[in-house]
Order: structure tokens, then C-alpha cells, then sequence
């Protein structure tokens, strides 16, 4: 492949952090392959909204059992280092006081917070200048879209992004890595700036299970000090090889009503991944959830509308003409809300939250799409998260992981998803496909 | 005193464990003793809506820390044994399927549910039949009005009550004995009518610290399970003397803009009771809180109104002449509102509840009156909860002791509040207040 986004990477988080912790390379030395490689690629890419310098990043002191990983901030999530725009002119040069939480918590653990990437606007619609690495002139999707290109072509190890409908999962299948977005509160959300604090998740995006399960133990909630936080408990992983196996799982195919939006090409390539799955042992029937389910993606659209139309009111009213059109829309939608719409949709959300665990009783997981097929063409739209959008608004873990490519050569992923607070059950059975997909797969070449 | 009421009564909580668990009384006699009291003096006082008969109490197995314990639950939380109205005609004769998360805690103790409390209808404003044990004239406050009313008589020696706005704290200060509510979210509510599920708290009334203080370790949240549950560490407590000693506390009295409401009695009370204090080496300052909280009292009445409202939409659109005018009203009021009055409510309550942390810096707690003064005179009004109100609102943990009396005979109330999550120190300086204005009491009679 000549795309110079695909020239062999540095490692992976998980192993950097193994390597790094054996004395195989120094934290200085694979701090500087990755700056090096941002260097060369990110002007072409436009993953970075602000980047640190090189010089600056090796300066800082380099302890820890993260030290030396540099990890990309979506700048939606306040850095007390770096101006955080939250992608909007507003806050050109906002320069919040304090490090978000889980920012906080990448420092103590000696990372590097090297740059912050490239949201849409307050993470809702309107597009930034990222591209897809594996093609410019398609999107990386939305709203983490810096965060997807930056992991999917080496420049980082992990990124941070964060989902109300499908802005972890989404652009992490168009650009071919992996996304976890954890049950609803199991990570902190303290100084992400908020879309709607009923569905607001921070996620994690990396190149492979382990990596986001490593992140996903180290950076979780230990305590409950957020509001609406819980404690999920740490996935058991071996420092020297990773999240431990798991016998072939029973998975719930899941049919929806919207599935002739799927593409061709994304239905033939989940078919030979069930195939596969099914040839290495595991169980995989098709269901189908209630209407409910469905029905309640409305009372999602609500929750977006009164909560982050309460949120923008004062955008709005102060700078509107530094708002987009789909931030004016988002107030207008909410101001129109009863606060008896708003608490039926709250209401429904923790209703259906607790039937989805019946529903998936006897499944170690849901599969399904992450996408209705690859990355859309052109920048404008970041595609549509219609298939991700349910397991935000129900709270529910999920993940998505790469898959195969489209004939155009764009990723096309497949999407896990665990009943609430299962979170480490799904990271093994993720682990399990994941392996079982590249087993299948070198056996193919 | 020749009040039947006050006879001498069979051991408090703390102690009846103790005693049962030394073998110095049996479960069965105690249970026993607590029952006949109930078949005595309940039916002119109607603390209990549904009371089941002392051989079936007897009958049942009787083993576990809490076996012989009788508690009274109030009628707002399920039971499955017992039908649960929640102060509704239309609950007449509802039987909840399952019992709510904390009584089946309380049966996993051993301890026995003997019986429903009057609630006012749905823990709202419409009284029940509870006179206050002090004077059959007055009110016992409400909605806990029959649990203030059966632990003030030795009937039980803890009941379950709830508090949206005061009606653990009032009934308990109006009938002389202890009211305790945890922090926000400290203690289980599943199946828990609810009145406003931003502002509903389950809560505890025994006849001394030590008391609520077991109730609390036993009966608090071990897990976050439920939606906005959290976590609060159980208080130490030796299993012989109870709650550890503490230093002589530093309290802060508070004066608020309504302090004219307060009668002159409870004010000459709680003058008496801080000399007291001071006198036995507690550093007592006054203090004011910013305007904005008491400003925030009428975003908890746009509260009550959507949440309460939205519940019972359909207890006035499918019983209407069962609703009293109040039900009415809070439907009325609620379906007025819009989604942005209540998620600025929402988000009023989330701030001040970590800026009064800030606001309380140096002190070990608040010290305010739990109410403007002796319960009033008639049963159609409960009183007035304004004391309460704001600790209701910021979800901090609140505690009232009996103080004195007013020359009616009727008891006066003293109340401390801490922040939030403290509800460990709070136990522990209540104690200390507890012991003080006891000795002091003895040493002048």
C-alpha cells in the first residue's frame, strides 16, 4: 500500500506500555517515533486542532506506567494545557482552568496529553476539516472524527472521544479501529462539555481490544463522586498477554427495521464474519427487539433537544452568528419541550435499560452493524449513527471493531454490544472475535 | 406523666440487638412486648394503616442480627406482605409484587415488617388519621406522620419514612424522637412511590443516635444498582457502646431570611441548647448561605411539579374524583412547565450541592431548627417543611434530636445537616449533641 498513513506503525498501547515497562525501547524513544510520525502526516490529515511540539512533549518529566504514551484529547474535553475550543469559533481561545478528570487521570498515570483533535461543532453536526486516512475525499465520520484519524494512522496509541449517538462508534469503523464506548457513567465525564447529560459517554479509540480494555481499566470510574456515575469493575488483563481467552460466545444477530439502509457490501462482509465466527464455535441466532426499542429513539431526540438546547440558549442568545444552523435548531427544538416530554423520555430510558439485560439473557452479546456501510463521500455529512444510536440512549456497552474493507478500500467494522455494566464480559468476547476474525483472515492470505 | 404514651418502653434499636444478641431478652419476648404496646395504644392513635397480628409476627422464623426487631414501614414503600396504598383510595387494595429494595434488606436481617404507617396521600399534602402522641389535637407532621407517631410511642423501634421536602424531619422533630435522611442517593428507594425522583429520599426514625445510626449501616446502599445511587461509608460503631466519641464539634448556626417565621420558644430552645453546647466546648459561629439558595427553593417547587406531576398524570386522567385538589394542582402546574425550567432546576441543584461543601468548609455541620416550632394545632395541616427544604434539595445529610418542649408539652426539635456524603460525621457529631444537651439535662433536673 503506498498510503503513507499505512507505513508501519508504532506499537500499540498495550504493547508500548509492555515494551516501555521491559526496557525493549524507552518512553523517550517511542514518544518521539509517534511525534515524529504527527509531524509528517497530520498537515495532510487534519486530525489535530493543536498540537504540542515535539521539543515541548519530550521536555516534560516521564514517569509513570503510562510514560511516554501520548494520547489525543478530543477537544471537546477540557486541558488545562492547551486551548480547548469544544470546535467552536466561541471558544477560539478558551482556556479552561482545569484539566478535565479523566485528563487528570492520564497525567497521573504519566501520559503525555500530546494535541487535541478534531470535534464537530460542540460535537453535534457541523463537520471539521478532518479526512479519512484511507481516503480524502471521504469523512473520518463524527463528532470524534480527529480522534479516529489520528489512532487509525499511528500518530497515537489512544485518543479519547465521546458518544451521545454514535460519535465513538461511528468514526472509529469508517476509519478501521477500534472504538469502546462503556456502560452509561462507568467513565468520568467531569469537563467534557456536555451534548446531553442523559446520553453524554467518554470513549476510548485504539487499534486493538486489549488497548481499549487496558484504557478502559486504568481510566473507569473508582468511585461514584461524578453525579450519575457507577463502578464497573476492572476487566482481569495479564501485563505480559492481555485480556485472558474465553470459550467461543453465544451471540445475538440482531435484525432491525431499518435495515435496508445497510449497503450491499456491509451486509455481505457481516454474513462471512458470522460465518467465520460460527466455523470457530460460536453460537450466533438472529433476534429482534420490541417496537419500543425503536419508538424510543424519538425520546433520544428529545433528551438532545431540551438537554443541549439548555446548554446553547446562552450560545445562541450571546453569539448567533457563531452558531451553526444545527445549534440555533437544537434550542429552538428544546424551548418547544414540555418538562413532562422530557421526563417520559428519562423515564423510558432507565425502563428500557433494565429490559434490555432480560431481552439479552442466554447472549454474551448483541452483533450488529456499527454503520449502514463505509464512510459517506465528502466531509459535509459524518454519516448516520442510526445503528449506534440505540445503545447510547439505553446506556448499554459497546464496541466496534475492524472488519473488512469496501470495495472502494474503506473500513467497515462490526459492532458488540453487552447488556448494562457488563463491560468487561464484553471486552472478552470482543477479544474472542477479534482474534477469531484475524485467525481467519491470515488463513485466507 | 399520666400520657399511656409514655410509659416505660421496650428497648430502643441499639439496645434490643444488643440485649437479644447477649440472650439477656429473647426475639420473641421482645417482639412480643413491642406488639402488645401496639395492640394497646394504636387504635387511639392510627400510626398504622395495616398492622399484622401479633401471633402471626410470633409465628414467623425469627433468626438473623435484627431477629425479633419489629419495624414499621410507611405506607408509601411495598410491601409484598401487606397491601401498600400509599395514602391513595385508589391503592386501596394494592398488594405490591415484590417488597421494595429495602424492606426485603430488612427481612434478609431477620427483622420483622410488623406493619403499614399512615402516609399523607402519596406522601403529599392530604393528612391521614395519625394524631400526635403528645397531644391528640395537634398534628404529628407529616407524610411520615404514623412512623413519627409509632417510634414516639415505643411501638416499633425504628420506622422507614421519606422525605421530599421535610416529612422525615418534621414528624420526627413534631413527635419527639430521632429523624435521620442520609445524603441523595445513600439509601435505597426502589419501590418507593415516588414524589419527585430528584428530591426523594427514604429516611429513618428511632429514639437515638445510635439508633438511626445502625438503621444506616445496615440499610444504606452497598452497591450503585440503582439509578443515582450512591455510595456512603457505614459509620464505625463499637457493638457495645455504639458510635465512637468524638472532640467537641465546630457548628454552624444558621440564620436564614425566614427566621421570623420561627415561634419564640423554639428560638428561646435553641438559644438554651447552644449555650449548652458552648458551654460544653462546641465552637458554635453563625452563618448565612448566598441568596441563590434560597432563591433555589422555587426551582424544588418546579421539581415537584414536573416529576410529581408527570407521576400522577395518570391518577387524574383515570381517577380523578379520587385525587385530592392537591394532586390536581401538581398535574396542573407540572404540564405547565417547560423542559428547560426543569433541567435548570436540575442543574441549580447540581451546583449548589457541591458549592455548599465550599460554603461549610470548617464546620463539622450546620445547626438550624427542623421546624418553625411545635407541631401546629388540627390534623388537616401537617406543617410547614421550610426548615427542611433546602437540605432536601441539596441531597445533604440532615438529622433532628429532641431539644425540649414547648409549654404545651409539645417537643421541640433541634436539627443538624452536613455535606453532602458526610453523613458518617454527622452520625458522630449528633451523638456528641445528643450526649451533651442529655447531660446537661440531667444535671439540672
Amino acid at each position: 500500500m503506498t498510503n503513507p498513513y499505512f507505513t508501519p506503525m508504532p506499537l500499540g498501547l498495550f504493547d508500548a506500555c509492555r515494551a516501555i515497562s521491559a526496557g525493549t525501547i524507552t518512553a523517550q524513544a517511542y514518544l518521539q517515533e509517534c511525534a515524529a510520525r504527527a509531524d509528517s502526516l497530520d498537515p495532510a490529515l487534519h486530525a489535530f486542532v493543536t498540537r504540542l511540539p515535539t521539543a515541548e512533549l519530550l521536555a516534560a518529566p516521564c514517569t509513570g506506567p503510562w510514560a511516554g504514551i501520548p494520547v489525543a484529547v478530543k477537544d471537546l474535553i477540557d486541558t488545562a494545557q492547551c486551548v480547548t475550543t469544544y470546535g467552536s469559533p466561541i471558544y477560539a481561545a478558551h482556556r479552561p482552568a482545569q484539566d478535565a478528570t479523566i485528563v487528570a487521570t492520564l497525567r497521573q498515570q504519566g501520559a503525555v496529553v500530546c494535541g487535541k483533535t478534531v470535534t464537530t461543532e460542540f460535537a453535534w453536526r457541523k463537520n471539521g476539516p478532518t479526512v479519512n486516512p484511507f481516503h480524502a475525499e471521504h469523512t473520518p465520520g463524527g463528532s470524534s472524527s480527529g480522534s479516529a484519524a489520528a489512532v487509525a494512522t499511528g500518530m497515537v496509541p489512544l485518543a479519547l472521544g465521546t458518544q451521545t449517538y454514535g460519535s465513538v462508534i461511528r468514526p472509529a469503523a469508517y476509519c478501521g479501529v477500534v472504538g469502546f464506548k462503556a456502560s452509561f457513567g462507568a467513565v468520568p465525564r467531569q469537563g467534557a462539555f456536555p451534548v446531553s447529560g442523559a446520553l453524554d459517554h467518554v470513549g476510548f479509540l485504539a487499534r486493538c481490544v486489549n488497548d481499549v480494555a487496558l484504557a478502559f481499566n486504568v481510566l473507569r470510574n473508582q468511585n461514584t463522586d461524578e453525579p450519575e456515575s457507577i463502578v464497573v469493575p476492572a476487566v482481569p488483563m495479564d501485563s505480559q498477554t492481555g485480556l485472558q481467552t474465553r470459550s467461543a460466545p453465544r451471540l445475538a444477530w440482531l435484525q432491525t427495521p431499518f435495515d435496508d439502509r445497510v449497503s450491499a457490501e456491509q451486509n455481505q462482509a457481516m454474513q462471512h464474519a458470522v460465518d467465520r465466527l460460527r466455523a470457530s464455535g460460536a453460537v450466533v441466532q438472529t433476534i429482534t427487539l420490541p417496537q419500543a426499542y425503536w419508538d424510543a429513539l424519538q425520546a433520544m431526540d428529545c433528551l438532545v433537544q431540551c438537554e443541549g438546547g439548555h446548554v446553547h440558549q446562552q450560545h445562541v442568545a450571546q453569539h448567533a452568528d457563531l452558531c451553526s444552523v444545527h445549534i440555533h435548531e437544537m434550542v429552538t427544538q428544546g424551548g418547544a419541550r414540555s418538562a413532562f416530554e422530557y421526563i417520559s423520555a428519562r423515564a423510558l430510558q432507565q425502563q428500557l435499560r433494565a429490559d434490555a439485560s432480560a431481552q439479552l439473557q442466554g447472549f454474551d452479546a448483541v452483533l450488529t452493524v456499527p454503520a449502514t456501510g463505509e464512510a459517506p463521500h465528502g466531509l459535509g455529512f459524518t454519516g448516520d449513527p442510526l445503528f449506534c444510536a440505540l445503545w447510547s440512549f439505553l446506556g448499554l456497552p459497546a464496541i466496534t471493531l475492524p472488519m473488512s474493507r469496501s470495495q472502494k478500500g474503506l473500513p467497515l467494522g462490526l459492532q458488540l454490544v453487552a447488556p448494562y455494566r457488563q463491560d468487561g464480559e464484553l471486552l472478552r468476547t470482543a477479544r474472542w472475535v477479534e482474534h477469531t476474525l484475524a485467525a481467519h483472515k491470515d488463513s485466507v492470505t
